[in-house]
């Protein structure tokens, strides 16, 4: 790493910003739209993501509602891939795979568009926050059972100590930064 | 408009899928998922917008909730902006600006962070479809409130008929196709 990359990626550090409390009490939320508003962070960001798929051939990127689709739209269209949503139940409007998962209050759904990913297409999954992992261990699902060959999920920032790695168990993955 | 621009159009158009009675009865939902899928057209789409505001100085890509995250971020990158999202109540966990508008049955709060945009910022908003223009007139006012100067308005879809032109009033925008 060049002393210029670090000293960006410290930038990018700093600019995630921690609201206590939200979205309920006790969880400390790590925001990073600082870092989406900063037109420099933001391409550096995506270059990074960018070129770590370049010419690995990935046809699609699977974007995680809502804060993946900003990074996910964007690492799609640099490697010229389609971009597929992958969003809260009752959202997708047409013939869906649906997988319910646990969140530590009750549950969720997320589902995909069965025609979204074609047998055998090579796809990376984005998301912005690796957490408990719980969200992306069931895309990762939803992308297999379409059939999808998943090279890797990769996100801005790694939560450390909330057992996402853990989760992920021995599905590949990257994070920019930990915290 | 050259043979190739206008077939690869035609191309976009008959890949909008109309899904009836969606999300509710008597609703004809137009869906843009199988465009963005397509890594082609999402790249048309994209480089499309991008153009448009080539050398506009444009500072900040507004993108809606949710499905404006997916073209925002990618025109966002290649403008070299940052990206600014705009999220229903709740979403954004520091400082905000809200306002609230009427829709159909109900009303909606509509969100963006204070500090997102700074007095004067060249903005383009970004979503993927003008139908009653609602959401895009609330975010609109909200980026005024910021202090932005909005170059235009940005839509893949004008649904025609719905009163969305006539909503925007002077605000200037532009739709890649209309339906």
């Amino acid at each position: 790493m060049t002393p210029r990359f670090q000293s960006t990626l410290e930038r990018l550090k700093a600019k995630i910003r921690t609201i206590p409390d939200f979205p309920r009490k006790g969880v400390l939320f790590r925001d990073i739209t600082p870092v989406l508003c900063d037109g420099q962070l933001f391409r550096f960001v995506v270059t990074l993501l960018s070129q770590r798929y370049h010419r690995k051939n990935v046809q699609k990127v699977v974007a995680i509602d809502a804060r993946g689709f900003l990074l996910g739209g964007a690492v799609a269209h640099v490697l010229g891939a389609g971009v597929v949503p992958v969003r809260k139940g009752g959202k997708l409007p047409y013939k869906r795979y649906e997988l319910a998962y646990e969140l530590e209050y009750g549950s969720e759904v997320l589902a995909v568009h069965q025609d979204a990913i074609l047998p055998g297409e090579r796809v990376v999954i984005i998301d912005d926050v690796l957490a408990t992992g719980g969200t992306s261990v069931t895309t990762a699902k939803l992308v297999q059972t379409c059939g999808g060959q998943i090279l890797e999920l990769a996100f801005l920032v790694e939560l450390l100590g909330l057992g996402g790695r853990e989760r992920l168990g021995n599905l590949p993955y990257c994070a920019l930064i930990q915290l």
